[in-house]
């Protein structure tokens, strides 16, 4: 889409279909940020499976051009935090979506970092992601991921492994364009094949 | 029932049935204050749809005579929570449900609100509401809706659409009853076939 | 088993056996606290029946040796705050189980304490005990119930009522070893007949 437009013919004919304001949207590229927060992945232990999982299931999931802002860093509150400032007003991300951090030991500290940058915290995607794992394993509830808005970013806390990533993402993706649209983010478009988002109408 | 034991001789035959205490809670009026917090609402653009919607919700489920407490003002957390504490405070309400102003959106600051002005937060509502608005919708979990106790008065945060409000309170309203007798309220008496509400036996 | 292996002979086929690390956690005694908040129960008005239900339902549940560290005391924060530290820091206690104290009153006290004393609060315990409680009670949203960390120390606030203790520790007791494991407590094993732990593969 991008490469067509670019051609300036293209972009008079592409004008004439779509709104101006979804124009601007999308010539702009969305920027997600993915931080994978691992101590022993930040290290090079481990390698780092579930920031490429995510990236990979985003993929599955956009139609639209996106582009990562992708970091991998220790369980340390600071650097988290300062990560998702960077990505979210630096970088202008729309959504930042962490791996990782988000249990009961000492230093799993991502959800607190998450906090720390938010102005606002959304309960009902913690709350969803845990139910979701619950179907998989009763340890869910030992997870303490949450969602929080920093200006106009979104920032989502996922588990670290992959196949938990994934069940996480399914759940809540549904509701995130549309929060994206409330936040005054870009308007992400999916292929409604593999994940179906939700509009009301009245918006 | 108010206008029948203001007679002086059927109070006597009243009294003579019930508890004093209960006799109490019944012959003052019980207020509720209604909020609907809507920037377009208050300055006039929208109809208020969404605080008549309450009434008329609560006329239904309520036996009991009751007056309401109302309010329409812009999405402003210093005006909401103004409102709040007089409602509480000066006004005597027992229970206070607002309507709008719980999603993710810069100006969405209800909850924010509530929570400043509540010595006790009740996570158990806004669990039950997200999961009830779930079966509907799957933005369900933006909604950041809470509930908390200051003194003597419950606050419910409803959301914004006069649907999605009588899922939520249809949900939430049968522990309404007793959670306002546990915070020394007045005794609240329901239409059975409409809305059933639970206090435990050994209460 | 402890007394198994206080003879050094049986101690050293013993270690053949089993790792080092698990045998020093199994020899040193596992305690757990349990405290029933209640005015009424503290005064002695009332028979301490919560906490003879908690005790009871942990020897159902463990088959490991264990020790409770018991208490009764009234609703007050700031004494139920100083005697989880003490069962924490001093006694060494790798769970603390509370009963009493969570809902809208204005003794209610016991999650406020909570909070007050944990690094980290684990928001999936509250939620899924309510989850639990609303299959039998409407009124289960009123209970503000909630689970956290200090340190080695994982701490879960129950309800007053005998069979609400039993329907929620059945259901969070599952994640509960492992939430152990996971901030450096001692290896709980259980009667799988009574309940199912459960412990990741990967862990």
């Amino acid at each position: 889409m991008l490469q067509f437009i670019k051609n300036a013919d293209n972009l008079k004919l592409y004008i004439n279909k779509i709104s101006y304001k979804k124009l601007f949207k999308r010539i702009i590229m969305i920027k997600i940020g993915v931080i994978n927060v691992s101590d022993r992945a930040s290290a090079g232990i481990y390698e780092d499976i579930p920031g490429k999982a995510i990236v990979e299931t985003l993929n599955d999931y956009l139609t639209s051009d996106w582009e990562p802002v992708y970091k991998v860093i220790p369980d340390e509150e600071d650097e988290i935090a300062a990560a998702m400032i960077k990505m979210a007003d630096d970088e202008g991300c729309c959504l930042i979506v962490t791996s990782g951090g988000t249990g009961p030991a000492k230093r799993d500290v991502t959800p607190e970092a998450t906090e720390k940058v938010c102005q606002k915290m959304m309960p009902g995607f913690g709350e969803l992601m845990r139910q979701e794992s619950l179907k998989f394993v009763p340890t869910a509830i030992l997870s303490r991921q949450t969602a929080g808005i920093r200006n106009n970013t979104l920032i989502v806390n996922l588990p670290g492994k992959p196949k938990a990533i994934r069940e996480c993402l399914d759940a809540v993706f549904p509701a995130i364009p549309y929060c994206i649209d409330l936040i005054d983010g870009p308007f992400l478009e999916c292929d409604e094949s593999v994940i179906k988002p939700f509009r009301p109408k009245s918006s």
